[in-house]
């Protein structure tokens, strides 16, 4: 498992290299998923599930975090291809960064290449990664109002997995009140409740992404 | 209710700003706490108890958010004075900033002023507020992995509160493990573990408050 050290770029060029990021993704027929969470959602537990459930496609792991390796020895741990990226106590990832990964994981061999970003639910929404889909979580034990103190990033995500669902008895949390407030911000948004403890759900937005790379690779 | 937009100023000036903010706050008698978390860590809950418990304390609340103001309604519902800061996308809050919501408030009358800044886990443990005393939530549900990867909030924090006790039997939170962890980046830090829901430890971190508002007085 490699670790890097990143540098951020420029605000003003990141237009240009997430266009160039992309451009590559498209070429090599991956696609690239950037995944954005508060800290502590599940985003590493979630993507343990899909790699224990994909194992048909060819995953790659980026972890992005200002600190630490634990998220890495666990994706390592299952068998898939990952890297921790570390972004010298920038609270996102930029395009550059994600270049840089994207070379250290040799990223453009795969099928669906993740970008966990660093947890945050406000710095990340604002850079473009230069990924051909925006995934973002939300997890039970945050509350519903999420969406209402946070918008950009419900607006600039594809789709919405809401995570912990098995914790949903023990906490003030309404799936419809909260999907209705992202549809609100983002009327395309498509939302995923799931469990990854109990794999409910899973299927659902498994499926999705399947349909999602099929699309990238098509048009 | 007030709501006010707030303009962040350049870094250079923030220590000047938050050394002002901080012998304004010695000279009339009231403690600035600066409360920080990831976002739905249980802040507007664990204040909204305090200030439940705590009557015989004039009680003033700053909410800082990007956008929304139903925190600072919750607590004006409770009777304490409270005002709506928004950030205008900022991920967290300066000193001029602080001194800003201070002035709207009136926050110079009263013994304890909170400062619930943006929900983040990186950018608010890097901008001296001008505050006595920076405290920080860690929920149950968001891992005892978090010092690991958020060391810089753990080591500006002179108290961690561990929230959401109740929700423990549910998740896999190692409270003496995270314990360790936050005093390996921070001895000398409080740790409180606490559920604003049943009220357990709620009285240690209250008689603490105490403590800290007699010892700013004195000193």
């Amino acid at each position: 498992m490699k670790v890097i050290s990143l540098n951020a770029t420029v605000t003003e060029s990141n237009d240009r290299d997430a266009a160039r990021v992309r451009a590559r993704m498209k070429k090599s027929g991956a696609l690239l998923i950037n995944l954005m969470s508060s800290p502590g959602a599940g985003k590493t537990t979630l993507l343990s599930r899909i790699i224990t459930d994909m194992r048909d496609e060819r995953i790659g792991v980026m972890e992005a975090d200002i600190d630490a390796t634990v998220d890495a020895e666990r994706i390592a741990a299952l068998g898939a291809k990952s890297i921790q990226a570390h972004t010298g106590g920038m609270c996102h990832m930029d395009a550059g960064m994600t270049e840089a990964a994207l070379d250290a994981l040799e990223g453009d061999e795969g099928d669906l290449i993740f970008l966990e970003n660093v947890g945050n639910l406000i710095c990340p929404a604002e850079y473009d990664t230069g990924a051909g889909l925006n995934m973002m979580i939300l997890s039970v034990p945050e509350g519903d109002d999420k969406p209402l103190k946070y918008p950009l990033m419900f607006k600039e995500s594809a789709a919405l997995v809401i995570s912990k669902l098995d914790a949903l008895p023990y906490f003030d949390f309404s799936v419809e009140k909260c999907s209705e407030r992202a549809k609100k911000l983002n009327p395309a948004i498509k939302i995923f409740p799931v469990s990854a403890k109990t794999g409910k759900g899973m299927e659902e937005l498994e499926n999705w992404l399947r349909e999602r790379l099929a699309d990238w690779r098509k048009n």
